[in-house]
């Protein structure tokens, strides 16, 4: 896989899970990132042997390749991420965070949500939340970039142009009902995610207390925001339907003119004209996909990505791409 | 399958869809109610033959098999179940219409919603809307039932209680966002249904148009309900998940607190004090299952129940039942 | 779910899995078994509280409770369950035993597969293999019956009568190619079971290594067999291929017409005279539906059950029927 | 998607299905092939609009576009095919055909099989049995290749090697007990592919009847093979279960190394040292992943391929690329 045209090179910490298999996957045919340690969690620490041979071994995690790289992914979970951070800055290294340590701003808000301090608050400021269609000139020259968690991206995407043009009653609650694939829980086996539980099946969770809420309500400035998280029987991707109440005189015609114009230059986010987003088509993409429809007084939105993509390991390569200086589409077209 | 125990008998009409095939396996192992006839929708005309020799064999319609009857399922089309359901009420056969012909009382409505005059407005007047948990007593005395659908089943059931309460805000838009298994769409193998199509996907559809809105509105008397349905990758099963802001000074604990009051005594409702509904506990039942959770300022109210049985063959049942003299659960515990 | 009609009683030990579950579904509407335990597998040890408020809660192991009771069902993992059939035995309950402890006759080769000593080899001789079409009488005057496996259930009831009318070539080899649904490997969350490995996946596992080949080949009498499982990305069912060659001047019609007698007056197999068995008409039933076709110069059997009814509970519950003198299709119909 | 890099154009016919939108997503990433028609199967015919806005427009068969192309692609069903191959041979178009019209040899044999005179005997002496691995000389002077079927390419990828080095025992029957997702049985709607009829569901088919037998059977020279396909309730994948007898002194570990020799240089076939094949690694790819395992008498080898990929539009690329001088696995790494 590696290539002598590769010029840079990255590093995975946290390989075992899902979204690790995901950025090994997309490196592989990255034409100019090098993909050079697939690494674990800790070191000297010799993880599993992979289950069939098609799966990339990871090896123990080993802070001289980290340094020897320009950029380390960490899909590492939370409280650990931090920590790592501060290592890989330390040595030079570049990271992209998909843990969600960086993505709250505020140290307090953090611990109250997350029920322990944050391990390395003095990198808060540093960090730019990587939304990447909203923050490429501030991801392109960060040393530590936060990668959106899956349901807050499929919300902001569709929401953040409404509100910033003013299309939007702020004062009328906004409703995202969003619902995931599996995958969004993570690789390791438990009561939740167990087969007999999954298939065939469908449920509410977190209903009032998920963690993606704050994230949603800090970066769109909204309060006024009730998110239910459901899961799906599928594997890959997040469909949200948004409800909204458009600003007086404004209807989803309106709505749907705006985020039409506001991604009419984008490579990753797509506007219907008609037609409903549906999983199966932005699944193994990076693309987002936004309707808009009227119903009653309400405006209905949905919008549909691939967890494991647009929600996670493509976004973050989204960003690592402009963090390294290469192309923002490179490995994900 | 017959026993000299069963002493009414009923026929099912357009017996070749998903409906027609949940009530012959009900009515399999009722103890009261013999299946006299498993008829197709038209005289004369030879139904296919079955498929497996497990499947019933299906007779073609047979009008003296009806007039035999003490009462008639039917399972066919709108339009079409109008017009058998008048031949069946002059033979003296009683009816449970699983169609959505005699669900809207007003026929300029209906004309409206379903785009064809109806084809027995005089029959409008006379039709009991069988959400049996509200109206046993006219279902009771009744000679034709509309059963209801299957997404307003699960609307009803949690929204009704509340709103004859005065708990909830009638002011503030309530937001239904609902989701079905496929089998709701029917057997008919179509674009939509084909499981290239639905397997490891999930969409919504129908937003702002489908013809189950104005029946919720009509039958709880509220206008400001935005109804969002939703094709899930299963076959069994509606999850509703209900958007409501409680009146002024009530909070998601009274409005649980008056649906555990409400169905505390009903055989097919459960209201949960902790946890979530899933479709998977109430597949292959006839039990509706729900939760109140508060979000933010929005109660949260999720219901689940199985769309070909509580929300249409199992209902139809509990109406027949009562049509015919039995215990309303038989052959449904 | 009481009822004074209920005349036996019964008990689950080990109901925290699928199979116990589904014992509690099928006695729930059993006319005259009454479930008086549902039962955890050590005494003192507090179940875990149900997930759901649906779910029927278990208590601790009672062996009060189980004396009481006139039958218990061991829904225990193998090792431990014959361990708990000696006590119940010397309670005076009768045992059926779902695990495996007490399918194979010969000790010495139970502790070549199972890899352990077994720990109530006095009860060997008395335990009954309960493939019950096969075995009514001797069940019906048993203390301890042994349930079959899943998949020597699937297998043997399509190739017993076929091999006992000398039917089949017994030098050529038979291959048995089953497929199971995921809850065949139990409910504890594993790297085998977790959604995202089973769903849109297939494959086999054990090959040439199974502990249910060993059953089959004892029952059969039979050592030419090669077996393979494959895990399906269902929840219930197990589909079995089975390729045999013909005794000389035998076909395909001749060992389809042998199973139609053999079975002609069971209620729980079905051979199909055309048509080819699939999962979901057997799943959620106690039957095995059966063709037989000609492919070249062998012939494909093909059978079908529901693992965890035929191929566990239900047949569990045919079983204790007979045991306890009731009819052997109550609560199964 | 085009580039001025692509040196070369291809047409694809019949693109409505499932394996010419597969060659639409392959070709809009490959470096040199430019896909300059996506076309459907008749002129004058104007194909119906994309269903979503991100789906490929089809045009009308337009015969200069295909007369301007290097090749064609010809995704039609049999007949149609040989019609339009002969056409596109005349303007001077090279073809790869994915329908079975040119993979059998023998005219009268086609016309046995599919039941029609063959509509272009005179191109089958020219046809090139593309079956990339074993045939790339002819391949890459081919002016038409019939892509093999999916089934068959599953088969004699692991059979191939061991037949060639006289590994197997030709007078035993080799059993190829087959399973697919059900993308195999293409995109039309149909009582066989309805979500209904598929989810949650398995069974086998055309037992003894398959048109894929015929193929394979020519292809490795072998009379005594019986193949049962199944259908599984997966969108994508082919696993074949393979029963062999090795020959006298033969065992599982001389068949795997033969086939580990035979495809070690081999991009796009991995032999497995240990583990077993699962569909859900080669989805998506290109590759076929063997395993074999002793069991009993038998060895058993299980491959797994992606249906639409290795079993159809991939391989059908591996050949273009071949035929027009790229490098194989140009836009399929």
């Amino acid at each position: 896989m590696t290539s002598s045209k590769k010029t840079r090179s990255v590093v995975v910490l946290g390989a075992s899970g899902y979204t690790g298999r995901e950025l090994a996957r997309l490196l592989a045919r990255h034409p100019s990132l090098e993909l050079s340690g697939f690494l674990g969690a800790r070191e000297g620490v010799a993880p599993d042997a992979p289950a069939l041979p098609v799966d990339a071994p990871i090896a123990p995690l080993d802070w001289k390749a980290v340094e020897r790289a320009d950029g380390a992914f960490l899909c590492t979970p939370h409280a650990a991420s931090a920590v790592l951070a501060a290592r890989c800055l330390e040595l030079g290294t570049k990271v992209v965070d998909l843990s969600a340590d960086f993505r709250l701003r505020d140290a307090a808000l953090y611990q109250r949500v997350y029920e322990h301090a944050h391990p390395a608050p003095q990198l808060l400021a540093e960090a730019v939340y990587g939304l990447t269609e909203f923050a490429r000139e501030r991801v392109g020259s960060a040393r530590l970039v936060a990668n959106p968690g899956c349901y807050p991206t499929s919300v902001q995407l569709p929401l953040k142009p409404l509100l910033d043009a003013g299309l939007l009653d702020r004062e009328h609650v906004i409703v995202a009902d969003c619902k995931s694939g599996a995958s969004g829980a993570g690789k390791n086996p438990s009561e939740r995610t167990v087969f007999g539980n999954v298939h065939e099946n469908f449920l509410a969770y977190g209903v009032g207390t998920h963690r993606h809420a704050p994230e949603i309500q800090q970066e769109l400035g909204l309060e006024r925001l009730v998110f239910v998280p459901h899961l799906l029987p599928v594997f890959r991707g997040i469909l949200s339907t948004l409800y909204v109440r458009p600003a007086r005189g404004r209807s989803a015609s309106d709505l749907r003119a705006c985020l039409a114009e506001a991604y009419a230059r984008e490579r990753f986010v797509q506007v219907f004209a008609k037609g409903q987003p549906e999983l199966n088509r932005v699944q193994m993409t990076n693309e987002c996909h936004i309707a808009v429809a009227q119903a009653g007084e309400l405006v209905v939105i949905t919008s549909a990505i691939d967890n494991l993509l647009k929600g996670a390991s493509g976004q973050a390569l989204q960003n690592m791409n402009l963090m390294l200086g290469c192309a923002e589409h490179e490995g994900l077209a």
